[in-house]
């Protein structure tokens, strides 16, 4: 996968893609990044890439000249029309399905702003897709952007070894993980269930799904309304309530 | 305000910490920065900070020790015990909301984790605050802390300059940001509406509200749903419905 990053900070980028699985895959080619300052592109005699906005009003707008050239710049040769991806407070909510939708993808282009809004036209005329990751607001879309290619590079066949396939990941059952344990068993008083301990093969997993049920039903409850309950956990549930 | 991050990749935040908001930020001494490897605070003699799940399972789990005691060292000499923030995919979901919340604390410390879960003795006797920035599954807590940590700084008063505060903040108002356009008026044929150009501010003024309107009902009209609409507003939203 080839992903290249517009920005006005690209240095921002280094530590990130510079360690942990983000420079395995590259080591290992199974990704490339390439960051591009947006402002090299610009056509103005002291380099602006960004002005006022028509109407009036607070703040600066990114002009659409050197984000276009920037991309026409990227793609000409290119057969195949990469995803183009603006990261904005507006647009649609990232989730894990979407990362699973970019991973299929052979080439993605990210727009990070800063500060600044963007001139309509480029959402109007050059971007694919308009993603947000939270309902938080950020400086820039420097941050957001590589929260993605984080999230999507690591769902590339062949990335992720077995020692990285995190406990943590609580999106594919459908319920949050259960709590995990290590070494020692009894750390400054505070100490592992005895289950765990049991060497009880069928009664640790017993544990383990329920205390899953338990702290969906605690911490994320809209996972279980969509869920067809089994039995056993109905029955979970109910004790839960009391 | 001061921030602690323990990490075991502490050359990821280099890039982030050092560049835009976040770096003057510092400068103008309203944020300091302490990155720290927790695998310092190992007493392993070879440093691990990892072991197998008791009960078995694939994955590794981070041990209490070295996170307990890397938390104790940054706190020992404290009087008021600082909000002390996991990173985990389980957490509650982050919102702009925590942000103002976080921002009016002196003392942040964030513990990431790294494709390894958590031992649950950290989560039940450690940490404060367990937080996810949205329904996707990163790396580490690397990212997630640093997107946090940009979220929370911007917000501490006198950080942000004018120049600095986007038409792209989209949360005050309670609707989507209206579009924005800046110069040339014509790009390519990409033109800017007439509106924007007719110096008539009360028509301009009101494509506004009406932009803003339209965008928050075709990308987000969750966020109409609980809000108290003028009439105007009842009239447009019935025009884009047909």
């Amino acid at each position: 996968m080839k992903i290249d990053v517009l920005t006005l900070f690209p240095e921002m980028f280094h530590g990130v893609f510079g360690h942990s699985i983000l420079k395995k895959a590259e080591e290992r080619n199974f990704a490339t990044y390439h960051v591009h300052n947006f402002r090299e592109f610009s056509k103005n005699k002291h380099q602006k890439v960004d002005d006022y906005p028509y109407g009036g009003g607070a703040g600066m707008v990114l002009t659409p000249q050197p984000i276009f050239d920037a991309v026409h710049h990227l793609t000409k040769d290119m057969e195949k029309r990469p995803r183009i991806i603006l990261m904005c407070p507006q647009g649609e909510k990232y989730t894990q399905k979407k990362a699973e939708e970019l991973a299929g993808e052979e080439h993605l282009i990210f727009i990070c702003g800063h500060y600044e809004g963007y001139d309509e036209r480029i959402r109007e005329f050059l971007v694919t897709d308009e993603l947000s990751i939270g309902d938080y607001v950020l400086t820039g879309g420097e941050l957001a952007s590589m929260v993605i290619i984080d999230s999507v590079v690591r769902l590339l066949p062949g990335v992720l070894g077995n020692e990285e396939s995190a406990p943590c990941d609580s999106y594919s059952s459908g319920l949050l993980e259960h709590p995990h344990y290590t070494r020692p068993t009894d750390f400054n008083g505070m100490k592992v269930p005895d289950t765990l301990l049991s060497g009880d093969h069928k009664k640790i997993e017993e544990w383990r799904r329920k205390e899953s049920v338990r702290r969906t039903f605690l911490r994320r409850p809209d996972l279980l309304e969509n869920r067809e309950l089994t039995e056993e956990e109905k029955k979970w549930l109910k004790e839960f309530k009391n």
